[in-house]
């Protein structure tokens, strides 16, 4: 029974989106009799292959659940009991995980403040100290987020140069790549470039916010960092029993160039709406709208008048990043369309100029 | 890419089976648009009305990825800090969770040993005591799983004498579900009946095992007895932002009769075989086979000498259960035939009586 | 066997003390004869009595054996599993613990930068928010710590200040009473002044720092606000079985006026020191020396020049601070002497001029 | 001020007892003047040379607070994430450690039922598979407690059994010794004979129950069984600041023989009140009374009728062990005395006869 209006849009999150009809499609073949469950399938076999070679590297590949589940699942690994992870302030495993990090994993996080989402070696050494000092939890990981919570991506070389910081300090590298696509996109680099080539050891890899049903991936690139990941995934709850379903959606974004074509429309998406909206700024049709990051990736940050932010609303759901200072953010997936992205900046326009609609 | 053969057939577990036509198109039919993420959907807001109808009590309900996860985050609500829930030894929560209740939630879990799979009042009270004793895991919540992993059930006044013997204690009546569907086609009775009706607190509510690709949920029957569940579930990574695609399948499966014919199908199928294990027995054509419990749901438990179980098992998948005592589980599915059934029943004859095949 | 000089000196912390002949000689007493365990001793029972009188409120009390344990045992039982704690930056629970919040009690720490080591209403908003929004770790708990680690205090209006803004948002205070000893004494008030009278909720009061050998306490003000506290200290490994030899040295402290007596030397030495070289500086005669803080309790911090810092220490242990800045911590406890604060400030000033020892 | 009667005696536990004189001498003797906190004192420095020799092996020590302390210590510094600790149902750290092992460090426990509290290699083997099957808690180490709950010692040989068991399949021995030298005062052996020489990975070494203020510890006689000790302990809030003081009560158990006197005392006022108690059943007087356990160490296990254990409590305490059986617990100390013994044989007989009193 359809319970929802398939042509409802909002500018919310690339999670309120729906699956993209070739991921559809692979459930829909996965399908049929019996394969053994726990991932001893031949989806999940296939997606290793796969992703090793779209990563350039023998990686080991453990699907997991949710986002928060493969970045729990890789720091517990990648962490002994005492160990400390090094993460921007805005990091989705500081802010956005409830505490799963600590509650479930006894993680501590180690919090950096950077202004647009990106840590560098200089920020990393604000907090990377104090190794074999018993009272201090120990930084043995750096997490970066690629692209960032703020819409923002580093280059390659800038992962490189994180990894090679850490790895001299004795410390891993650990990539949240919730939204790694977009950053490839933006980037127009391959996964490999970002990943492998720039010294990543373990990997947290989206599918959901671009595309997927509901699929990640915890993908190891260096062995040795992350012992245990079999048993760790078990007892963090994130071993689905049925798993070619979930290596079939990433198979399905990963295996070709879905993840690509997605993650492309989204990004260019966040920038039509971006240029309509510089247009408007610089020609004074959007008085009190300011942008605050960088767009790079399929997020735009604003900040916006309240009372235009409550008009806007009442068309396109969106959430407020900072009501303090009245910032918004704007996000775009692969099924935003130019008509809805241009029915937004209208929107918006019309809303600063408190015309009547 | 059709990765699989979707004829081949399993006797090892009901999560080696694919999804039920119904459930996928339901998937099908929730995509498209967008949709408020985390459970603000209209799916998961039917969801919970349609299992408010079906149990015959106002529930709260908190889908979730799968069965070791509804079972953590249902005990970590309804349990302090210090604790603990009776449960029998071979409960799943005790056996095949790898830790997750104690690593993931500091929950301990004191056991009874029990032949069947099941509590009864009596073994609860050999742990049941000590409350007040600082010394000593309080005892605050029992767990019992229905059906069985034994492939037991308990009828609904067994339940019931559960429920108010845990209650006149002080204690919260917890219930592992994952295969709830089948206990009721069992007892030919309706899910309240071993749920409102008997005095259940909380229940993990099974759909994955039963023709879902993936979903359970925690189902809330007291309000009071699982505090801060939005909170629990998403600090233990079980949160879904794509929660509409988790509750279509479970309403697919319980807004309607889906539950019961997939359960009632897969029960009718273990009843099969073992029908036609017994007539070899009674007629002397299975030498070495004993059945070790009842075959109530979906399940059936056996010795077989190992020569019979090796050669069965080159043609059926299957697993151990005791491996000392050379005790074997077969398991049906929803999608299991009857001609597989009766493949199967010659196989392990042929298998017992050393002949050529 | 005496394996140490028991005349040896040291500015690096109170705890480098030994133990006040008053609370030895109360050790002794209390030896002798059997008396019942983990705390239902009558040496536990006098200190309830006696706290209550001394913080004018009818409190209980739970020795435990130190003071990351107090404050771990503490927030546990304050939160919920999904609730998180405020503090500095520069707070114990965030710097000192090892993890120990995080890891043993899945606490969450939202944390604020500040210079002082002090909380403000202002600064605990930049925290306090997002309740019932699931994603985010809910702040139920203000913690300050009073002395601050930075040695400056609270005034009484300053805490209450803080426990109104908490509990008018629905949080409660906590404070880490590591050094409440000194900041009373430097404050000039009783410690009902800060305790009960400041609207405190929860208290971990400290022994060990000011003469105790080892002996702390959580002493709760508000019963409603730490359920289940023998439960949580016990399963936090906290419960001491010979608990009358920890409850009698905090009476040696606290019934009577032994803490105020040792945590005012401390402090007085502290500014003996620092009158001293304050009056080097303004001579001219401490090249290079800054104080970064004020000296409240008994606790300095200044940037010292690494050539100078290496000569005082040829003599006298002590602790940097912070590395990068040059910044060092100078500490006096209840046995500092004044002879030894005259020659550590002789022994700074000659280092700092560089001239021949 | 004197707040008990020093001449009071009781039966509870070896933990109602005071502190031995010597003991106290060795505390005073600690005192006065600055040593570096946190271990790097020259008392515990003495400690780990004195306890190479008398192990007769190069051990890492590290004082903790309590029994609890030192076992979860020990157990999370042996255990991966992802493993499990098989032990005796009737374990300290399965019954009267209020589940801080799964709690605190996310131990799993397998437990074995035995009846006098000794595993055995073939009990052992019950919990011991499932080791690559990541739906199991992975059983990495074996704990033993000697002497046991119950009373009983493990001979060398059986130890040495164990161990080699244990360490054939991968395990590792970890031994609870709270009581450990009741155990080694009742087999005439010395202590490297049933830690070193019995094949003992590490060691929770007690000092409470045998004289000490507060004072255990773990000793690490295989380095690469712990990993991270210092890390874990402080993170566990077992790390003491002023640690000599805990440091000098185990030298003055260890560093000589009054660890034996002290224990061969116990074990002889136990043995004395059994002696005492078996004459009278043989002779008839002492009807109902009957011994359930072996009396090794200093703990006698009997069964008394009610009305009799009523009347015995009257003037001495004591603890049911079984309340359903109606066994109970006698314990003795260092410092029980003969008359003591014989009083308390006395009084049980004449409650057993209903005799006025």
């Amino acid at each position: 029974m359809l319970r929802h209006d398939p042509t409802s849009i909002a500018f919310a999150s690339d999670n309120y989106a729906g699956v993209h009809p070739e991921v559809m499609a692979a459930l829909v073949e996965a399908n049929g009799g019996d394969v053994v469950a726990y991932g001893e399938d031949p989806y999940t076999a296939a997606l290793r292959e796969s992703l090793s070679r779209t990563l350039s590297a023998p990686v080991a590949v453990y699907p997991t659940f949710n986002g928060t589940g493969a970045n729990v699942v890789a720091l517990q690994a990648m962490l002994p009991r005492w160990g400390a992870v090094i993460a921007a302030e805005s990091a989705h495993i500081n802010t956005d995980e409830g505490g799963a990090p600590e509650r479930m994993g006894g993680v501590k996080i180690l919090t950096v403040p950077t202004p647009d989402g990106k840590l560098t070696p200089e920020l990393v050494d604000r907090q990377a100290w104090g190794w074999g000092f018993e009272h201090r939890a120990q930084p043995l990981v750096v997490s970066l987020t690629q692209s960032t919570e703020l819409g923002t991506c580093y280059t390659p070389r800038e992962m490189r140069a994180l990894a090679d910081h850490a790895h001299e300090r004795g410390m891993r590298l650990h990539v949240d790549g919730a939204r790694l696509a977009n950053a490839a996109a933006h980037l127009g680099c391959d996964l490999a470039a970002i990943s492998s080539g720039a010294g990543v050891d373990v990997l947290s890899l989206g599918g959901t916010k671009n595309g997927a049903m509901g699929a990640e991936a915890v993908v190891v690139l260096d062995d040795e960092a992350a012992p245990g990941m079999t048993y760790v995934r078990k007892l963090s709850m994130q071993l689905a029993s049925k798993m070619r379903f979930i290596s079939a959606q990433l198979l399905a974004l990963y295996d070709g160039d879905l993840w690509l074509r997605n993650a492309s429309h989204a990004n260019a998406m966040a920038t039509r709406l971006r240029t309509h909206l510089v247009t408007a700024i610089e020609s004074g049709q959007a008085p009190g709208l300011a942008f605050t990051q960088d767009t790079q990736a399929n997020a735009l940050f604003a900040t916006l008048p309240a009372a235009a932010a409550a008009r806007v609303r009442e068309r396109f759901r969106f959430y407020d990043w900072d009501e303090a200072r009245g910032e918004v953010r704007w996000m775009c997936s692969f099924q935003t369309t130019a008509e809805q992205v241009d029915a937004m900046a209208q929107e918006v326009i019309a809303a600063l100029a408190g015309s009547p609609r």
